[in-house]
This record gives structure tokens, C-alpha cells and sequence, in this order.
């Protein structure tokens, strides 16, 4: 499989994580969303492979190339069920899907960065844009904290979709200065993570297109 | 099952067409965005049901609550096959998926009413407003355009996932006085769900809390 990623992209940091808690090699092909100015995306020859001109997209060995985040996780989850992302009980799934939603959707849209040049384009200067990115990551951490469990990771104690999703997204967190103290359970979720290979191989910090230092 | 819903809402009315696709009896239980000031979903009664206080939420014939639109259809899905709303292809199991998250995520999120309400106390004028979800949808739905099929609905004869997320977007589209004009693609699968039953049924226009007139 080929995989075009930005090391910094949240999406591409989810898809990094299931292809490593499954065990699953890949070439990693990065894109740069920085450099040429406007972005490698934003050229012909990626727009010929996902016309949205965003990343990840994957290329399955069968040579199919697939977007989109979440249609790309539950593609590795249908092709590759070793180490299964998802619970077996129809209801716990949907919980896990449900966290995973409200990460993918009511979160971190919000602060992608093509939505944060519109608010500059707008006249927003830089401390109200780190004001709309820390309200809507709070907004919808607090929930996800009433979602997951007690104990271990989201929802269990092996790692599952809703930690595939919930890494990156406090990647950003921290990038962006949002404050988790008022999350326990997240917070633990948070430190099984980072002790854990998966989740410390696809980490931004250590990918072929990280910048030194 | 019993569903939380509204009938305006993106989401609900996404639910709902999986519901009626599938032909699943359901009992609708209606909770009001507008009234009282500030929103039935912002009440205790509905917190406690589901504490994001969104809709939609499901609650299963095994009592389970679910809520994000996309866990609850992934759900139905898996517990009522069928009238499958996936190929049994993974590939184009993954191209539908593709299309679905690109509007649940890029598209629908942004012009959300928390979103645009925020837009508003930040001092923008309707005018602006407007201009930022007329930005949004049109981005998406151009490259939704170049993504789903050239006959039938999005992905082939029969309605599938990609077209229980798109009729609900082209719905918020034209609401929100969005021009389809560029794309004969989507406008050939709006005609299609505009003569299917079940696409009917779901409609905003046709739910116990639609306002009369």
C-alpha cells in the first residue's frame, strides 16, 4: 500500500495509527501542504489522484485509491480484520463509531487549516483564531470525556477506532494550547498512548517528511 | 427503535433515509431546536440522553442509545443487512464511504447552527453568513461532483450510503440558496431521490414535527 501523508495532517495521523496497531507495512508518500506556497495538494499531479486535494489517500495493492479518513480506516478494518479496530457487539462498535463521528465531524473540521485562512481572510487576527480552535476542541473533548470509559483505552483495554481518532486530535490540542486538565479520562487514554509502539510510530515527531529539529 | 429528531436537521434526515431504505418501523421522537429559547437539546431531560446534545440519537430495540448519524447508519448497516447501503465490493464500499464522510465532515460541519451562531456574535451580517456556507457547500459539492458515478445514484442503480448523506446536503443547499448548476452529476441523483418513496418519507416536509403551512 502507498500512502500519501503530511506528518502533521490529523487524518493522515489517524490512517498512520490503524495501519500500525494492524501491523500493516506501507510506503509512506508525502505531501507537502506547506511548500510550494499554496501546497503540493493544491498541484495538478495530486489533484489527479484525489481531485478534493486533501490528504491521506491510500493505494490499496489492488492499485484502487481510496480518501477520506474514516472511509479509509473502515477499508483497512474490512480488508485487513487482524487485529480488529472495532468491538464485536453491535452496540459497543456504535459507540466507538460514535466517538470516532463526533472527533471526525463536530471537531476537527472546524479547525482545519482551510477554514482558519478563511477566518484571517475575514480580518480575524491570531488570537481569535486560537479562540475558535481551543472553543471547539473543548467543546467537543467535554463530550467525548462523558463517552468513553473508566478504564484503559476508550473503550477497553486494547486500543480501538475512538483512539485512533482521539490521538491526533490531541496532537492538535497541544499544538493549539487547549488545556486538557479538565478531561481524566482523556488524559489516560492520552498516556497509554504514548507508551504504546502504534501509536508512537505514526506520531507526527517521526515520519519522512517531519523537518529536523 | 425510537429516534431523536428534528425535522430540519442534516443529520436526522440522514437517519431517517436509512431508516425508510431499509424499511425499518421506527417511532419518531421529535426534539425542538428553536423552542424553548436555546433548544429542547439543551434541556436536562435530553442531556441526560444524549450528552453532546445533538440529534440525532437512536435508541436500539435493545435499549441502547446511540447517537452521531454516522455510528447509528454504520449500525443499521451491520444489524438490519438487508437493503444494503454498501457494495459488497471493498472498494466501492470505500468510494461510497468516501463520498459520505467528504459532506459529514467538510461540508455539513461548518454550517452547522453552532457554527454560524458563532460566526454572529463574532459581528458578521447574514450577508457574510451566507457567503461562508455558500463557500463551504460549493466546495464540497464540486468535488463531490468528481467523485460519485455518471448514471444511477451516486454509486449505481439502487440508493446507497453516498445518497442517504448528499440528498440531505442538496436539502441545506437549496435552503441555503446554493446554485446545483455546476453540477449535472448531483442534480441527476436529486431527480432520482425526488421520485423514491423512502427519500420522500424521510423529507423534512413530512415529519410529525414539520410546522403546518
Amino acid at each position: 500500500m502507498e500512502l500519501y501523508t503530511y506528518y502533521r495532517s490529523t487524518s493522515s495521523y489517524r490512517v498512520r495509527i490503524a495501519l500500525a496497531l494492524k501491523g500493516l507495512d506501507y510506503q509512506a508518500l508525502p505531501i507537502n501542504l506547506i511548500a510550494p506556497p499554496g501546497g503540493e495538494h493544491r498541484q495538478p499531479a495530486y489533484l489527479a489522484i484525489n481531485p478534493q486535494g486533501r490528504v491521506p489517500a491510500l493505494r490499496t495493492d489492488e492499485g484502487d485509491v481510496l480518501v477520506q479518513s474514516p472511509a479509509i480506516i473502515e477499508y483497512l478494518e474490512e480488508r485487513y480484520p487482524q487485529v480488529p479496530l472495532l468491538n464485536a457487539d453491535l452496540a459497543i462498535r456504535a459507540h466507538e463509531r460514535g466517538v470516532a463521528a463526533l472527533i471526525g465531524c463536530d471537531i476537527h473540521p472546524l479547525h482545519n487549516v482551510s477554514v482558519l485562512n478563511k477566518l484571517r481572510q475575514w480580518g480575524h487576527d491570531e488570537g481569535q483564531v486560537t479562540e475558535w480552535i481551543g472553543h471547539w476542541i473543548s467543546q467537543g473533548l467535554a463530550a467525548v470525556e462523558r463517552l468513553i470509559g473508566d478504564e484503559g483505552f476508550c473503550f477497553g483495554a486494547t486500543p480501538g477506532l475512538a483512539d485512533v481518532y482521539l490521538i491526533p486530535q490531541l496532537y492538535a490540542a497541544e499544538r493549539f494550547n487547549v488545556s486538557l486538565q479538565a478531561y481524566p479520562r482523556i488524559c489516560r487514554v492520552a498516556g497509554l498512548a504514548a507508551g504504546h509502539a502504534a501509536f508512537q510510530r505514526a506520531h507526527p515527531a517521526n515520519q519522512p517528511d517531519t523537518p529536523a529539529g
